[in-house]
């Protein structure tokens, strides 16, 4: 199972960039706190926004799965392409987990050597960028993944009106057999759209916000089509839940990850986390967590409406790579980081640097393996933090599969409920991100928003401080 | 020609958390003491550290165009695919440039449309990742280009051990012609290798810094192979370095965007400066630049010795994608970023949202073009961003090509020379990634490196604080 080693944020290791042992022992006031919000948890989980609880367990469970596993089975081997469209919480699930389940090369495998469709996600509207993922989809070939809970958000709807076109041009009215969307069961733009050409959907469940979805059949059902064990994740997710049902502080994963993290910031000025897994498969998880982290914890008011801008910046970085880019920042920029390593025990394939090559100075690396190598680095880093004084933790992957990465998601879900507790801050909402879109739409001309137009022009009114 | 709007990092845009215009007046204290840099950086340009300043100028240019060039044609239809071996700055410019100015489903066209050969950057010594690139790529069909100027980087070593025993084991004694090696040209323990084996090599010109050197061979021959025009791009960091020569702050570009960057760290500590290109091309870019930026500047002590922990943390973002993930954060958490907005007037392409999709909520997006939408919602963005007091600059590209991409890539090292000055610290060192490595020759068992294996095991010893 998914530990994590936190001996390395401790003043016994990073002197006063660390926290008192005192303040993680299971008997402590902090201790007690924390098994306060576990068992507040156990009111709230399943209810409100904190309905994403239940996708692992039943009914919502069996719900879910029992859908998309005979819609999968009934698309397989029709499609040599899956392009999903969506962005934000309806995309980077999708990304993190194919990245971190199927191999970098897996859209140059063979068809064989795949079993499911090459798979693209599409979350940006850069013309250049769509126009080359569609011109490797022949569309009689291509099945597009529509997630949009309202239909209304900008970037999908103008995805999904080109390809749409796209379709109907080439397919007439069978257009709508290569799609799959999903999005809200009730009520909303796509649903009615839906519901009038007969589009088969998958639901973006009540009560699940977009960064707490990816084990939704918004992330489940891309993975099931690229033949990733859907029963694997959720089977994690579920193990590392139960884990965090624990009143006990020092058995909990996600309390302590939380409270380390916010007593990190709070007393000692750590306010960026950088998350630097040791396997490039576990690097766009990263991106997965810089939502899930940065949209729920990042507010300007608190519960009780005072000014706190709290939150916590999430940088992403890879080991080993980024010790040729970034550790000298590391050790000796700012002291305003907690590193979060990640490091793989077993990797599915290894493999051994030869022996022969002749040269003295690189005859230590003959008949090492490159996984000897990767964590020995990983294990040279966390001593070159500890040595500046750099708070730093390890999650440890047993290996990377799927019921692990169903493990890291809970993980990060439940540690994001507890965070939002001890800083008194609505975890669920986002009402930063409505002002750019009320701006966008000014600024495309949307009936209604013609205020908006006129005061970021004003706003924005060109002047000479260009060079 | 590449242009920096800074209206919206000066107080009167941005209240209290902006520069005061003043202090951006060409006739101003701050402007005489950035005219004083200029004039040094006269006499120290293309001298010690500085020599890359001469990358593109005679006679370095035409050395390095006038052997890459001869040498991309004798390649040219040969091989099928080209795996560059190196890391940090013998990967990052590789990467950036060939991101940027080739398409992102490049290695997914067929070798025509191509025109070069299916291109990987191997930057890690992840085993699965590594295994998964050598498996699409057949010896005997394959060129290997490994960068390391002395030969003894551990990554890169272990990659090229591997490597040279496949073409070995393939090819015979012709493995060699299947590498070319971008190292020093005098000495060095690559060097040695090359001359026994009569491996083609290009240069790592001498006094040019791993993160200075993607207009030198190390950057320039892949994007050569991979059909970018490489005259461009030194003509467009030429043409940025004339514009940085003048002593008029507001007419130069590099003195300009660090002394704005620098001034908001001192002065409104703002440390973290968030690169934000709203264009799939240069989000790639943004890698390049994090470590550019973060090596050159996080440094623990100034040229006097004091101990000043000083740097920006370079984080990495992509518009319109991060407006769902980050910009929450971004307008409500702690103020205490930079953001580096990228903006392209003219995409190669775009695509028009059709009409008739007969949706009242979507009509608003009918007949515009996706160009439209992504630049709306940058300028949502800025809105908001100001709206919020959040200072913010946009670099504004006609289009993506390679003399833009040169301006670009220019503009970033020739502001990292001024920001070193201005911050009085060495920007051409890093001395705390020493640690590191020797940490990792103990754990590799490398010979003389003994007692730092005893002090890792001791430092990092096992202990109960794992969940």
């Amino acid at each position: 199972m998914l530990t994590i080693d936190y001996a390395n944020c401790l003043s016994t290791r990073v002197g006063s960039h660390g926290i008192d042992p005192a303040r993680v022992d299971g008997s402590s006031e902090e201790a007690k706190g924390l098994a306060a919000i576990t068992r507040s948890l156990k009111e709230t989980r399943g209810t409100g926004w904190e309905r994403w609880f239940g996708l692992w367990n039943e009914p919502m469970r069996s719900e879910h799965v029992g859908a998309i596993k005979p819609l999968v089975k009934s698309l397989h081997g029709k499609f040599e392409n899956m392009v999903v469209l969506g962005i934000g919480g309806s995309a980077l699930g999708n990304i993190a987990i194919q990245s971190a389940l199927n191999p970098a090369t897996y859209n140059l495998l063979s068809s064989k050597e795949r079993g499911g469709p090459r798979m693209f996600v599409v979350d940006n509207v850069d013309p250049v960028n769509l126009a080359g993922v569609l011109a490797q989809c022949e569309p009689k070939k291509t099945l597009f993944n529509v997630i949009s809970k309202s239909g209304e958000t900008a970037e999908t709807a103008a995805q999904f009106m080109l390809v749409r076109r796209m379709l109907e041009d080439a397919l007439g009215k069978k257009w709508a057999s290569h799609v799959v969307a999903i999005t809200d069961p009730e009520k909303g733009t796509m649903r009615t759209i839906c519901d009038e050409h007969g589009i088969t959907t998958l639901p973006v469940p009540e009560g699940v916000g977009g960064r707490f979805s990816s084990l939704s059949p918004v992330g489940l059902f891309s993975s099931a089509m690229c033949g990733i064990d859907i029963d694997a994740l959720l089977d994690g997710a579920k193990a590392m839940d139960e884990r965090c049902r624990s009143e006990d502080l020092t058995k909990n994963p996600a309390a302590m990850l939380a409270h380390l993290l916010v007593d990190l910031g709070n007393r000692k000025g750590k306010h960026s986390h950088v998350m630097m897994p040791y396997c490039n498969a576990l690097y766009l998880m990263a991106d997965w967590y810089r939502q899930l982290w940065a949209e729920s914890l990042g507010k300007r008011r608190d519960k009780d409406g005072a000014e706190v801008f709290t939150g916590f910046t999430p940088i992403k970085a890879l080991g080993a790579t980024d010790q040729h880019s970034q550790v000298q920042l590391y050790r000796e920029g700012p002291n305003d980081k907690v590193f979060i390593l990640c490091e793989v025990e077993k990797f599915d394939e290894d493999l051994t640097i030869p022996t022969g090559m002749g040269v003295e100075a690189l005859s230590y690396l003959e008949g090492k393996s490159m996984q000897t190598l990767l964590n020995a680095e990983k294990r040279a880093t966390e001593y070159a933090l500890l040595e500046s004084g750099r708070p730093n933790m390890t999650i440890r992957f047993p290996k990377v599969d799927a019921h692990h990465i169903g493990e890291f998601i809970a993980l990060w879900q439940i540690a994001t409920a507890y965070a939002g507790r001890l800083l008194n801050i609505d975890a669920y909402d986002q009402p930063a991100v409505e002002t750019g879109k009320k701006a966008t739409f000014g600024l495309m001309g949307r009936a209604g928003y013609e205020d908006w137009l006129a005061k970021v022009d004003s706003a924005l009114a060109a002047t000479d401080y260009v060079v």
